[in-house]
Order: structure tokens, then C-alpha cells, then sequence
């Protein structure tokens, strides 16, 4: 069992209208507030004038960079940043998703130093410094709101690079799970996808850790696959979205990692797909991962899968190992694409082998993807082989 | 379900030889250090030289003040105030358990004020401000290294107050399980219980608040559960250690409580049993838990101990409610008296009736305590007496 240290000091106003606390907390942070947003939804849903008012009623000057696209591109970095230097930003404002979020993340380490955006991903530039960054989440998801990572595309290259640099992490999140009454169904059921697999990532790990941290990660995958049907039959239950919203935001704040040190498996796997083919990343995910269970499964480590299935599956403990195991996947399988109603196979969703041998080589760097087991590029191809 | 702010800043360094990181964290926060601890049992486990070490290394200058009492008093908060101010010592560090950590904490907000330390209490003066606080846990109960509470004694009024106060959040703390290995028996079981009360005292609510929080406390339950009796068996088990102290941080850190704003029913009235007769407030809550239950239980609110019965102490759900209630209170009972080996009763550790009625009326400050469910002063004296 390793060591950690815990730093997540990220403040959280949770709620109905926690939004109204926006411009009191704004004001700690500066005079210039650059407010950073995707498409016209917030427009739609009225949020961007309750944004609006509160920035102005705090007597803060407004700037605005919108069009931030799902998997953000780096060169919405690079105009965030620009902005920022030219009109002398103090603070960031990031309303929307995840793609939002982590592109208003990245924007605030760019607009501290002098080189190209890109640099951070493809050079691995240090990041010692950023602006500050508020967020107001629409989306449950990503967990952007509450940890120092963030995703960005780069097209020109097909690359999809996600990094974490604790400079990034939010000062102060907005969670009004009511903001995510308008979220779609089938972005809704890639959300919880995407937030089961952020626990799913820790909780088949090659290193034990502490006991109390599954029994959390088994509570918070009960929570997802409970309330998220909930969600896409009622979408205004409040308590079935607040469910989802606390628990993305806890599936990946790195509470749950504890000590443990293994690279993830899923994702980047799935960073591939979606850089090659611009798709979103929960569905992705969801795609993925019950392969990539039934890949990896072993006599030597069906016991997790054992735990998984009786713990979060209510799977009869006296069945065989393998069996509770094999069922535990065909559980989660049924969850993601019978209930929530996720396409199943690449192939749905018009993807073939093309790419596969190429993808499965960026996916683990030419070398060995140390996660729950090792995987080597063609162990990575077959598994997408196994999506087709 | 109400909203809630969630702002728990304290940086944690968990694992064996966290503290050699305590010179790197305690110089940010200045140059004289007044280190709190109590007894000597840090001077015999050699933790006392290991951190006067780290302070002279980090070349910063150490003041002291030893002796703080369990159910720490105000006469300590009072001579730390002192130092504090006579020495202009710019950052406190508490080593020792949850009583050190809370005299400590109160000592940072006293060296701030011109008026008597009581008034904090007495008269609910305001806490603005504090002296930076680090800690170094050495018990597994109370959770003050991540909270801003504190409870402090006042033997000439028989007063035991507990408060919360923003600034008293412990800036760092370091959380190393293998300095609790020495941890007696008898305090091991005490800081359990106290664990275990924490979180029955946000669990049994009279609001429901989110599942995934419910989720979250029933995990926590389960690891102490399972981990104090491996820790009592084996007092250096890294892994019992590990869990009991992570465990105890998240009990009390505000995270498993959400929106709920309802008042603890069982800690006012073990207050005034450690108050009356100075005894390990662990053992009074082992005590006057499981009556507390049996006293509330209801027709209305059943569903809460079946949920605890299932869930917690895998009770067959198939079972008639109140069965289940009733099995999960004996479970509880005999999970704290034959387990963990705790003293059963008032009469077995001294205590008569003799002061219940004062005591009953200063728990519930002579009106109704409103937690799980109301109770009056006469309630209250009922519950004591089936403590006996």
C-alpha cells in the first residue's frame, strides 16, 4: 500500500441556484472575468443571462470566448489564451461541460507563459502557474469541476492528450444538478458511462489499496447505475440527477485513487477512438470497457471481479468464481447498452478495423500500458477487435 | 434536500513516514512554531524527536506546551494564548490525538483575541481569525485533523462545548497509520466507537439527503467494522491501521453530510457524561448509542435501521422490519460490548443516576434537541437510564 497526498481544495457550492453565489466568489479573484462556453445551449436554457447578471451585479468587466467544441481543440486554447493577454484577464469562468471545462483549464495555464499551447501536450512544458478558474457545470461527467486535469484534441496530428497540473484545478465549482434537467438522454447516458468507468479505472487495479476506498467506489457505482434510469425516464428528478452530479465529481477528484500508482486502461484506449473518429468519449467508454474486462479476466485476479459483481451487482456470492465474474460484465453490458441504451459495437457507430493496428500503437506509446494488467499493442487490438 | 457548501482545504500527507514532510509544509506558514502535545507518550514512541528534527532542519525556531489533558480544558487554551502572544509564534502544530488537535485549534483562534478563551463558548464570540494549525494525528476518532471543530472543557462549570469554526481547519495534517500501532487496546476501541457515532449521528437523520452519501457512510461503517478487531488483534497491522485512520477523517469532515441540518442526538448527550464524570468520550458513545437507537425506533422510521441492517451488517432483507431493526441494534451492541470489549454500561464504569436529570436538561439546553427525532430533557434522562 502506498503513500498519497490528498489536495483537493477546490470549494463546492452545491444545489438549487448555487449559481447565485457566483459574482460574491468572482470578486476574490480579480476584475476581468473572460467567460468561456461551448455552443448556444446556455443561451437557450437562460443561463447565460443568470451568468451574465451575477458577473455584472459584482461589478466585474465581461469578456467571452465561445464555440468551445466537444473534445476540445487546442487551437481554442490558443484563442483563449490570446484573449487573456491582450485584455488582461484575472479569472476564468468556465459554464458548460467537460470539454468546456478542461479547455478553460488549459486556456488559464497558457495565457501565463509565452509558447505555443500545444507544447504542454507534445514537449510536456512545466506548468507552474495558471489563472484562476470558476466553473458552473451542465453536464455530469467528466469530474472537471473538482481535479487539475484536462483533455485536448489536437486534429492536425489525430492526437487526443489528457494531463493533470495542479495549478488547473478549479478555485470554486457551481453544482446545480436543476442545470442538468435539459442534458439530453443520450448525453446523460454517456455521462454516467463515462463516470462509471472513471471508478471502474481505479476499482480493477493491479495494486491493492485501502478496503474503505472500494466500499466508497462500490457506493458510487450503486449510485450511477441506480439513479441514471431515473434520470433519462424523469429528466427533472432532482435527487437522480444531484446523485449523478456528487458522484462525478467524486468518481475522479482522486479521493478514491488513494495510493495507488497504475496507468488507466480504458482511456486511453478510448482517447484513440475518439481522436481518430471525433466520438463521444462516454460512448467510447462504454464501448470499451466491458471488453476490456472480459480481456483481462484471469484465475488470478477473479476475485475483484468477484467483489465487483456481489458488491455493486447484488450477484449471489455462493455462485462459482468465474461464473459471478462473467456475469458481473454481462451486468454492466445490459446496464450500458440495454438500460441506458448505448450502442453496443463500433461497427454501429460506423467504425471499422482501418485504424485499429495504429491506434492500438499510440494507445500504449509503442511500449507496454502497465494498467490493471499489462497490455502491449496487440493486446489492445484485439480488444478492439472484440468491439466490432 | 438542501444545498450545501463543501470547502475542505486540509492537505493531507497519509502513509508511513508522512511526517517527513512536515518541515517542507510547516515553513510556508512561518518561523516560530509552537508545538501542543500531551502527555508524554510522544516523547517514549521517539515521535517527539522526530519531529523537533523536522522543525530544526526546516530552520525554524520551537516553542512548547505539553500536558494537554484528554477532554482538553480551557485553562490549556488559555496558557497556549499566552505563548502565542508573548512569543509571536506564527504557526501552531498539534501532535497527538483528538484532544491535543482540539485545544490546539482553539489556542490558534485564542492567540487572535484580547478577550478570555471561554467566551468562545460562554458567549459564542466570533471567530474571524486563527494562527495557521498543522497536525500530527496519533488516535484514530475524533477526525480534527481535517475538520474545524473543536470541544474544549470547563471543569469549574461542568461545561463540555463543542464548536465549529472556519478558520480552525488544520492548514496540513499528517496522517501516518503506523504511529497509532501503540495505540492501546482499550483507546483503539474508544476511537472506533467514536468513529462509528459520527457517522450514525449524520446516518440516523431525520431528512434524507443524497443515496451516495448514504452509500459513502455505509462503507465507512463496514470498514470500521471489519478493521477495528484486526487492529485489537494485531495492533501493527498496516492495513487495519490505514483504514481506521482514513476512515476517521471522513466520518467528521463534512462530506458525508451533505444538506443535512438536523442536530447530533447521541455527542450532546455524551458530552455531559464526559463533562460530569472526565470519561473517555469513545466509551460514553459505545454506551449510549445503541439505547439511543432502540429509544427511537419507530413505526415512521424503520426503514432507516433496516437499511443499516442490510447494508451494513448484511442482515437478510427478507426479514420483517422491525425483526431487522431490532437484530441491527443487538448487532451494533454486540459489535461494540463483546467485540471491541467495551464496557456495557453506566453502573459498570461508576455512574448513577444522580446527576441524569441536569445532565438530560443541559443536553438539550432546556428545550427540545432536535435530531433524528425531537427529545426533551425527559427523553434524554430515559435514554441515560437504560444506559444503566
Amino acid at each position: 500500500m502506498n503513500g498519497f497526498i490528498y489536495n483537493v481544495p477546490t470549494k463546492i457550492h452545491f444545489g438549487e441556484n448555487a449559481v447565485s453565489h457566483l459574482g460574491d466568489e468572482l470578486k476574490n479573484y480579480g476584475k476581468k472575468v473572460l467567460l468561456c462556453y461551448g455552443g448556444g445551449s446556455i443561451k437557450k436554457s437562460g443561463l447565460y443571462d443568470t451568468v451574465k447578471e451575477q458577473i455584472e451585479n459584482a461589478g466585474l468587466e465581461m469578456f467571452e470566448l465561445s464555440g468551445i467544441e466537444p473534445n476540445p481543440r487546442v487551437d481554442s486554447v490558443r484563442e483563449g489564451a490570446k484573449i487573456c493577454k491582450e485584455q488582461n484577464i484575472d479569472v476564468l469562468l468556465a459554464v458548460g461541460g467537460g470539454s468546456t471545462l478542461d479547455c478553460t483549464k488549459w486556456i488559464a495555464a497558457a495565457a501565463k507563459v509565452e509558447h505555443d499551447a500545444w507544447d504542454f501536450f507534445s514537449d510536456w512544458a512545466d506548468v507552474t502557474d495558471a489563472l484562476p478558474v470558476l466553473t458552473v457545470l451542465t453536464l455530469s461527467a467528466t469530474g472537471s469541476e473538482m481535479n487539475c486535469g484536462g483533455v485536448i484534441s489536437n486534429p492536425e496530428t489525430n492526437d487526443k492528450i489528457g494531463r493533470l497540473a495542479k495549478p488547473l484545478l478549479p478555485k470554486v465549482s457551481f453544482l446545480d444538478p436543476t442545470l442538468t434537467y435539459s442534458v439530453s438522454k443520450y448525453q446523460t447516458a454517456c455521462g454516467s458511462a463515462d463516470i462509471l468507468s472513471h471508478i471502474l479505472e481505479v476499482y480493477f487495479a493491479r495494486e491493492q489499496d485501502l478496503y474503505m476506498l472500494d466500499c466508497v467506489m462500490e457506493g458510487l457505482l450503486k449510485t450511477v447505475i441506480k439513479y441514471t434510469p431515473v434520470a433519462l425516464q424523469k429528466p427533472d428528478d432532482y435527487e437522480a440527477r444531484a446523485n449523478l452530479m456528487w458522484a462525478s465529481s467524486w468518481a475522479i477528484n482522486t479521493f478514491v485513487t488513494g495510493g495507488k500508482q497504475h496507468e488507466w486502461s480504458c482511456h486511453p484506449l478510448e482517447h484513440e477512438l475518439s481522436a481518430f473518429y471525433d466520438i463521444t468519449h462516454g460512448l467510447g467508454l462504454a464501448i470499451l470497457t466491458p471488453r476490456f474486462l472480459r480481456y483481462c479476466l484471469s484465475d488470478k485476479n477473479v476475485g475483484k471481479y468477484v467483489q465487483f459483481g456481489v458488491n455493486v451487482f447484488d450477484i449471489d456470492k455462493n455462485l462459482p468464481p468465474m461464473e459471478i465474474a462473467q456475469k458481473a460484465i454481462e451486468m454492466l453490458e445490459n446496464f450500458l447498452f440495454n438500460t441506458l441504451g448505448l450502442s453496443s459495437t463500433l461497427t454501429e457507430i460506423g467504425i471499422n478495423d482501418e485504424h485499429f493496428a495504429l491506434m492500438a500503437k499510440k494507445a500504449c506509446e509503442g511500449a507496454t500500458l502497465q494498467g490493471f494488467v499489462d497490455l502491449t499493442a496487440e493486446d489492445i487490438e484485439k480488444i478492439y477487435r472484440m468491439c466490432l
